[in-house]
């Protein structure tokens, strides 16, 4: 099922060596290997952050692709690395801290196996204790991706229902109102991303330039309110203007027009941060 | 013409999953594609630095090479979307909102086409409408880059002379002087890239190590003025000193040696930044 | 010897065109060439820097990678442009200028040959006296990743013992104390990584959970003092304690568990930050 693309995400950043140590550790296994990264840039130990990164990218890849994931603020402990097979047909090796969580939820997983670290090791690497990314991730993630050894291969079988999961917040859905929460920015436009489905939000039935009342609370305390316009795309309204819209993952989305609505109000993300969307 | 060589650029950063799902997007058309990036991390939606940012590279690739080039502040407006091929036999498809400015100024094109959306759209994404750079250009460029549309499968070719040009300052000459403005930073650096050319420059006939009077206004207020020396390269002055030289790109440049230029004197870039050098 | 792997360092960033330019040219030497980034965000002209994260990196790629790593404050001044031959088998282009000096101590030169630059130049540059990036080491890693030029045909031998290096401090051992400082950080989390290696400090026969008394000065002022646990690794000690351990390198390193210890303690990095290690 390999097909020799290997995609990469980490909490590394890309200011030192440890990227390309773990792509030259991944073209040492096979020279054909085609690698590209994800991002490097996760927030570092946010598993949240790495989950839902993944979420929002791997149906774009092609069916085969392996993707290694490494935020891993368990190094060294007794967290379990683990390959998981995909609905989608795609490998995704991480340590097992919640990293899978929004795979599992949205697109699937059909089996998972844990790393034998003693086969799936890297050489001369058992006195380095930090940096599993390179001697056991990456190295394991060219071996599946390079197809030298198959998903059996990776180590014995775990229970799917076991995955380590960070908890997800559901909609609720009343008459006049949808409550969700922020999950993530979109983070160079500082646009928020909501955990409210495009179908969740079609119960209200909307079309483009109706109005809608939004409310952010921080825990208990109130941070935005606003009477927001739904539009198809940011240039719907004026610059400046705020607006709310379906994004790219068909979920909730609330921007300013070439502005930063998390900068302006102040908002962060998480559970604590609640979102109501009122019909007017 | 298609040389299997595609070349991303954006202001999406490399922060969330953004590139990587183009890069998936670009894959699924063809695996055989070879995926380089220019720079993600334009300004936020300034059209002037990516138009800036293809000029600087465009020459230095193979020809057909396509690049896909996606600042566009209007995402879901009326603007379209295009490709362009330029004189040196390349395509670029973006949104026609300007990014195309410098090329056709300096480069040239040859011809322009509207993509046609309903051909060239990524299955799947017809309600999605604040991605294009996913699910209309990262697509597009794939196409074409791969070979599996011809240019003129693209859309509907549009004039030449149509094409939204942000407006560029020309130098002015005079006997003793020569006035342009400050286009553009080496980011990392901190020296000035001016909008005077090397051989504007040498209307001075200039040598190395004779000395200019150098005047920077931001509009109509004096920010910098002082004597500095022309060299060939930064060594040629102390460390701390400034300098004037040519630029990789064949244009005037200032700099302080291991220093810089725009945090020691605050200066910025753009149109009401401009530069004045007089012989002195 | 060439593999067509080409890996570039620089302290360039990625946000403008140059690296991009650099990608380009070495494409139009070969299309075949896999290129691939150590690092682009080495500090500005941060010599010492450029050459460790060499170091940490090159062990982990294929036998015949060729690096090109462009930190060059002396671009245009008479520094010296070379290619060195590892013993380990790989090129390594760069300006002479200290880049070298890890290499040669920790991982050996067989030979070392100065860049021609009147063969060894991308044409059409001859006028350019400030990228030597894209117009000699880019060009010239191109020609040898590719086996387009020999190790010979780059230019004439220089004498290994002559390369330029940055001075670095020997480790000191004592009976109940080890001295070195700390060369750099593991930037993203904040870990000081010290010049101490693995050996040195098993002069203590240190087992897990021994306590060792350490100290930093910053030249002769005292910065930190404290007893730290010695683990295997991050988890071994509770979120927010300090450790000592041994990195991904072989050497030792201090961390504070999902913690930042450089930005603790304010620790920077350098000859001038002494550690001292007492066994209790």
């Amino acid at each position: 099922m390999h097909n020799n693309l290997l995609v990469l995400q980490s909490d590394f950043g890309l200011v030192d060596g440890a990227v390309s140590a773990m792509i030259g550790v991944a073209l040492q296994e096979d020279r054909q290997l085609q690698i590209h990264h994800l991002t490097h840039d996760i927030t570092p130990y946010n598993i949240f952050e790495a989950s839902y990164r993944l979420f929002q990218t791997v149906n774009y890849w092609p069916e085969g692709t392996t993707f290694v994931s490494v935020v891993d603020p368990g190094v060294g402990s007794k967290r379990k690395s683990v390959v998981a097979l995909t609905e989608n047909n795609q490998y995704i090796v991480t340590p097992d801290n919640g990293t899978l969580s929004y795979i599992k939820k949205h697109i699937g997983i059909k089996a998972i196996r844990e790393i034998s670290e003693v086969k799936n090791r890297l050489k001369n690497t058992e006195l380095s204790y930090t940096f599993h990314g390179r001697d056991v991730y990456a190295y394991t993630g060219a071996k599946l991706a390079s197809g030298h050894i198959t998903f059996e291969e990776v180590g014995p079988e775990l229970s799917v229902d076991a995955i380590v999961e960070v908890p997800v917040v559901n909609t609720v859905i009343e008459d006049d109102v949808i409550r969700g929460v922020i999950d993530i920015l979109d983070v160079r436009f500082g646009s928020l991303w909501t955990s409210i489905t495009r179908e969740e939000f079609h119960h209200f039935k909307p079309e483009f330039s109706d109005r809608f009342e939004v409310t952010i609370y921080n825990n208990d305390m109130l941070v935005y309110q606003n009477q927001v316009t739904y539009g198809k795309s940011f240039a719907d309204v004026r610059i400046g203007q705020p607006i709310i819209y379906i994004n790219s993952l068909y979920r909730v989305g609330l921007a300013i027009n070439q502005g930063s609505f998390a900068k302006a109000y102040n908002v962060g993300v998480g559970q604590n941060w609640h979102l109501e969307i009122k019909k007017i």
